[in-house]
């Protein structure tokens, strides 16, 4: 490495204690608004936040909870989990944030991998952790998220109320100073093959990581914005929402588990939301609701969309109720984003149909983060929007090893995201497909989004998947597995007519297969395997 | 320190030298005009400007330049400029910004005390790079900010263009990766008393205050901005400004040493300038010329003020103009951000009268910024909005220790701005005064800042400065010396009738004396040592 005069400057850490200080002190009037899972609000705001967190951190202290100690949660949304998030990654400590979708083998697997000490669950989730109690030996405490007389009655395993728990800690705690390299978060991969993989989080690449989120290109957080992640905290921290949040004094509204379009909605308006995030699903269920009763959002501005690629249809139906969609890219190996896509100065007085076209690309990398496009040797491809290369990545929040991993992930702090994408002389990102999910046709590839995209345009189609068939002649051709909305009739010929003049010829279906619904995987991603598995042999 | 678990995520250094590369990769479009020396406009784009940064980096390592050497600059803000501090920064050398309008012999005196093996100079300069080049022995090259054919004839010294040392570099450099303590930057203090001093910025920091500075809380900057650094890049790097630019794609307008009211208007206007940076007597003499010829901005939305305390007026003066005042306080030690003052939610529908009250407060410690206020003993005080107290900072972008100095400038990692300042329950930070300018009336403070504020909002006062005069019975008594705008007829009664109702009392100066120019230092700010030693006995 170079050698180079030191600089003077101060050496202190970036740690997450930081931003719940800086909120407390600076936007002590930055509320936080919980849906509780009884439907009701509970409001508070920062200073009240960052004196619990302090409070958590002492009572786990006192509960034996050292650094380094890995403290699991299970649960939706809410002001306890967040103090959680700062409380345990405050005092050095490990919040690994657990997806209750999983299945409890999974979930077991995970905690004792994780080798976590303490499990705090909402109580909605009672019943799964008396499954899995069984399964986890070196748990020491099970916590449940809710005041001492709100504990499940006639659980199988010593419980203990958070409420409880907290009224053990001292108030004037100081939070530590430590190394930036500190662990603060967990989360694993939902693992479509093998076993799940732990990403574990440092203080450094979750601050930086809430930065570089914060800026106007990115997802423009001030404390005027009232921001809601409907993407779970279980879920690549809700897309490291819940630091950002603080770090900016935002509003934040967390929704609990009701995220149906109607509970959404309501609470959107109620609070004020300007900018919301989540998957695809989840703004379909709302968007529904919203047109089926002339609906309106008063103070939405932006809806940000990742998890999944964004249906064309999406940006038009929020553009309609006057919401822009902000389309991301990013990986829980990524503390999730690694990419955003917004116009540029040049953009702004395209037509619709160019400015939407735009805005369906993953968009420019956030400042922090390198890209690039590999063919299959590793030799870097070009940026001319035609190339379809290997996405690459790399970044202070990008993974180096996976949890317990004995050697990087990545080679030159490269990380494979597993991802095919183009991008484009601007620096504008495309993901055509997953690298296992592409369809080589003739030694030609087809995204299989690409197609799905198109398909879901169609009225009479409420989600579709396109998958690749084994081919006699062409090695694989394009399978549209496809569910038709309720009462609406359509044919396969309707659905194969509507690609005419929106694809090349070649890379329209050969066939559609009409099902009652697509599997869904924990995240809510279509299980694509399962399809494969199922219908690979369709044109064979 | 606290033992932690090492997270396990990349170990990417944070370096000057991506954020033109992001620059140049994601905002291609983005411009950087330039006011030249002879008045006339250079534009070129982001990868226009990586690509030479980079071949100035070869053609320096070529001429010898190795990482950690220092390379000096006298220059106006200009592109060739911006070059400099990505070329130099990004090969790992350092790039120390001299300020052109201190006494040439203090100017030797930091070229020696650097030990800068290279100046680059504006040709306006190169009179005074004559003067002290013999003063400078061991500088090896002398190099003119210009094209071969317009260097300056008649030179003592062997001169050299930058456009032909930078025909020497070659265009496939590439960046050297480097540990991020690494220095960029060198800055000396203006030093009112003894020396100057360096503050040697390092990639970390200046990266860290670039995320920090570009916040939608702080100077809000995005693609879609135009912005004008005023302030000088030889003054602690404009602000950070050209770092933060590239970071977000925005725009760069450098106006070059044009710096009077008509020019900086035309510039503002012809480039649609959205956000502009400057000290007050820059704002001043901008006011002046708007207000004069009835002109108006029509893209102008923002004007930083920094350097010193905002006079009220201000304020008002250009928000009739349909442009908002954010007051900002930093120091060379603070790279400089420390603070910015922004409205927040819940200010926005009080009345003006309110709101500029807020707005001439310095504001919010930007989120990386601890601050305090520590009485004599070090006590910390309360944020209660009325206690007077040393102002001290900590975060990854204050310095340190001084360039060449044994030992911290610090305790514990806080750094003593000099400053007295008030902070208010909400976080808000108001300087009072400079530790050593504050008046000690009879046991209670009062604020020469304050009392200029009030005089300067006088119709026939153009400059006011206050300082301390010996008293008899109070210790020290506020004495205003004051610069009546030209035609004006006003006397020290009609001054001291208007602090009535505008301040306390005992406030109130005990006298005026009326002056034909206040003395600045290199930096515009009132020399008020140089008065309290001409006047300090007028009340004796």
């Amino acid at each position: 490495m170079t050698q180079t005069l030191p600089g003077l400057m101060s050496h202190a850490p970036l740690l997450v204690s930081s931003l719940i200080d800086h909120a407390a002190r600076h936007h002590r009037g930055g509320e936080i608004v919980s849906r509780l899972g009884d439907g009701s609000l509970h409001r508070y705001r920062y200073p009240d936040c960052r004196r619990r967190a302090m409070r958590l951190a002492s009572a786990l202290e006192r509960s034996g909870v050292q650094p380094g100690t890995r403290v699991a949660t299970i649960a939706w949304n809410g002001f306890r989990h967040l103090e959680l998030y700062f409380g345990v990654g405050g005092m050095g400590a490990v919040c690994h944030t657990i997806n209750p979708r999983l299945h409890p083998d999974q979930i077991a697997y995970i905690i004792r991998d994780a080798a976590d000490q303490m499990v705090f669950f909402d109580v909605e989730f009672a019943g799964l952790v008396g499954e899995i109690a069984g399964l986890c030996p070196e748990v020491r405490h099970w916590v449940a998220l809710c005041d001492a007389h709100e504990v499940p009655a006639g659980a199988k395993l010593p419980l203990e109320s958070y409420e409880a728990l907290l009224e053990r800690g001292c108030e004037d705690y100081q939070w530590p100073v430590f190394d930036e390299s500190a662990a603060c978060g967990l989360c694993y991969t939902s693992g479509t093959t093998g076993q799940p993989k732990g990403v574990l989080y440092t203080n450094r690449s979750t601050v930086l990581h809430a930065y570089a989120a914060s800026l106007p290109n990115a997802m423009n957080l001030s404390s005027h914005s009232v921001v809601m992640p409907v993407v779970p905290m279980f879920h690549v921290n809700a897309w490291g929402i819940p630091y950002a949040a603080p770090l900016n004094g935002a509003k934040l509204v967390l929704p609990g588990r009701m995220l149906d379009g109607a509970s959404l909605h309501a609470l959107i308006e109620a609070e004020g939301v300007t900018f919301a995030a989540g998957v695809p699903t989840i703004w379909l269920s709302l968007l529904e609701h919203v047109e089926r009763n002339s609906g309106r959002f008063d103070a939405l501005r932006e809806a940000a969309i990742g998890g999944s690629a964004c249906p064309v249809s999406m940006v038009d139906r929020f553009h309609a109720l006057g919401v822009d969609v902000v389309h991301g890219w990013g990986m829980t190996e990524t503390s999730p984003l690694g990419c955003l896509s917004r116009l540029s100065p040049g953009h702004t007085d395209l037509p619709l149909e160019e400015r939407r076209r735009i805005l369906q690309k993953q968009g420019h990398a956030l400042f922090g983060i390198d890209m690039k496009i590999v063919d299959g040797r590793g030799a870097e491809l070009p940026w001319d929007g035609r190339s379809f290369g290997d996405l690459m990545v790399r970044g202070p929040w990008v993974l180096e090893r996976y949890y317990g991993a004995d050697r990087p992930a990545g080679e030159g702090g490269w990380f494979a995201t597993g991802d095919v994408a183009t991008i484009d002389p601007g620096g504008a990102m495309q993901i055509m497909d997953r690298t296992k999910d592409i369809i080589k046709s003739g030694g030609e590839w087809i995204s299989s989004i690409d197609v799905e995209s198109i398909a879901m345009a169609h009225p009479d189609l409420l989600e579709a998947a396109c998958i690749a068939a084994e081919h006699p002649k062409w090695g694989e051709r394009p399978l549209l597995i496809a569910v038709a909305r309720p009462g609406a009739e359509v044919s396969a010929g309707d659905v194969l007519r509507f690609f005419e003049g929106k694809a090349a010829k070649w890379w329209i279906p050969d066939e559609v297969v009409f099902v009652e619904s697509l599997p869904h995987n924990a995240t809510g991603k279509v299980q694509k395997r399962d399809l494969r598995e199922r219908y690979a042999g369709l044109l064979a």
